[in-house]
């Protein structure tokens, strides 16, 4: 999967409905927490064992929540102008920094 | 930015702390859903205008957020055996069926 | 509406229907949120000045998210022994103090 | 603690900031979900057992999150014309429908 390429077929999908207008950082990240609520409403009311342990329906609405929260969020970075690959990066370095590796 | 390298270096790097105890999908889920809420805490009290307008820090506060979700999400769908290239390849066909494009 | 009277009607509903082991402050806290999401949703397209004029049918929606957003607070007050009027009191002060009227 | 008292004080708080032109239906969403989701991150790496059993500070930290997502309904509410007291009725009268009593 290429995060780039994804972005360019998101824009084009959207372009050719005419969305951009709606599509605003604002607007973008109000549909992103709504799908991430989404995916916590599969899990909340099963314990921690049952979370580890979904049956293939559950795992396949799973993975259309996966979907729509990862799209929402290439577009919020398209539309702001942030590179993800070079945000994880400096992420990953923040978080090594932050919690060192225990001797 | 390759999905299933990043996986494994978040993988490892969760394991070299012995944090995969906490890390089951209901809790990375809660996780998930309090970074996308700090991404919109971003712009809750912006205009649409300003949302598509925003300075070097706030860009750069917003890539982390981005980055946080995306980990996070990541995450779960490594522990849910959710296969995050695949999911978003059907969710986008049923998307196009959808919402056709207009002639 | 009195808050007291109403968390000892949600107890009892809860109760008659066996619902308490679920109904933990963890699993309380994800349901709280996801019904948050699904009032965000009714907004998330419209502009600000749309989310002022909201027709009859979207005001009862919006009625009910209200209502579903309140009764999982007000539980997650009862099971944690929070007193909720006075939480508000306490916080009132706090914002008197940190955004002092201006003059 | 009387609803419609504490919307009016919420409301006179705001103008006497001149808040008022932020306090849109759909910037209040926005906050309302920021909000519920600072309640979630105080549970988001607890267990169940440990979501019941709170220590004092834990709890008057959760006091200030649930206060804070209150209010943020309740101004939802009093800017969108919705009578809190009416639509928690209503709801709690489609779930005594919805979930019956068991035998």
């Amino acid at each position: 999967m290429d995060v780039q390429d994804l972005q360019r077929r998101l824009r084009a999908f959207a372009e050719a409905r005419h969305w951009q207008p709606y599509l605003t950082p604002k607007n973008l990240a109000m549909a992103l927490v709504v799908e991430a609520a989404e995916l916590v409403e599969i899990f909340q009311w099963k314990t921690a064992e049952e979370s580890l342990a979904l049956d293939e329906p559950t795992r396949e609405h799973l993975g259309e929540e996966i979907a729509d929260v990862l799209m929402y969020l290439l577009q919020i970075a398209d539309r702001s102008g942030v590179d993800v690959a070079d945000a994880v990066e400096r992420k990953l370095l923040k978080n090594a920094v932050k919690y060192p590796e225990p001797a």
